[in-house]
């Protein structure tokens, strides 16, 4: 009872196991146009904006509070889209594009376990403000090229809790 | 009760009101790698292979058969994975990357909507052999740089149908 979880029987292959709990395509688009952006969504596909987690220190000049993560429902599946900021990423170099957020309780099993399977580490797992919707967050890309953000789903409350733009 | 579907007070507006059912990322891999990716996805994050659609004719030479898409459960979504192939994808010039597949009922009325919402329509809306798991797919590009690929669920079973690697 003291063991960690163990489903699917990993207990006779001895292996890590890991579950995740959401999978969360992230549309990563160049800075300002995140709240653009979740306008198109709205008006072209219908999504819903449940939540929206803007950076708190913007710089005085910018128009637009930079936009960490915005959570859209579209068709039961929830889609980030975030403004790409080249000073205040959570997760350095990041990038623009589409990349996928998977939500686990624990991102270091994850993360070693995706490189054990072939993937690359970039960058340290970190504390995320948000634009994965995690409290710490991991960077892997896997051998075909894509981008995965391996996070923690303590901090997908902070989302919806944050303002709210209808 | 003859008049269209309507939803979400769209009658006021007099606006298409077009639903979807899934949002699916699709992960194109250089051809024939979406095997291999699928082995990966399965080691990686525990993915679990739901159904597989193959090109019926290949060509001899060809190792692998090409994966047109291959359905993956993980945490609740699903990924599809397919081989990116120049002379037989379903919708020309999909290209390789990640893009987003939409499931509705309408695929003119979502192009339609996506179009006058700002997105721009590439090719023709066509009939699919499988790559989206749809009927007819269109494919649209919004203003931000992603694809997504809007498609009739009708032939979501054939996903489910066809031969599945466990």
């Amino acid at each position: 009872m003291a063991q960690p979880e163990i489903h699917n029987g990993g207990a006779e292959k001895a292996e890590v196991v890991v579950s995740f709990t959401a999978v969360k395509p992230q549309l990563v688009v160049e800075a300002p146009k995140a709240s653009e952006a979740v306008q198109f969504y709205k008006e072209a596909f219908g999504a819903v904006e449940t939540g929206r987690t803007t950076h708190p220190k913007r710089k005085a000049e910018q128009e637009l509070p930079q936009i960490i993560s915005a959570q859209l429902q579209l068709a039961g599946s929830t889609i980030l889209v975030s403004d790409l900021a080249d000073d205040s990423a959570p997760v350095k170099g990041v990038g623009s594009g589409l990349s996928l957020c998977l939500e686990t309780q624990d991102v270091e099993a994850a993360v070693a376990k995706a490189v054990a399977a072939g993937a690359v580490a970039e960058g340290e797992i970190a504390e995320s403000d948000g634009a994965c919707c995690g409290g710490r967050v991991g960077k892997v890309k896997d051998p075909y090229g894509f981008v995965w953000m391996i996070c923690s789903p303590s901090a997908a409350a902070k989302c919806g809790d944050a303002g709210v733009e209808a």
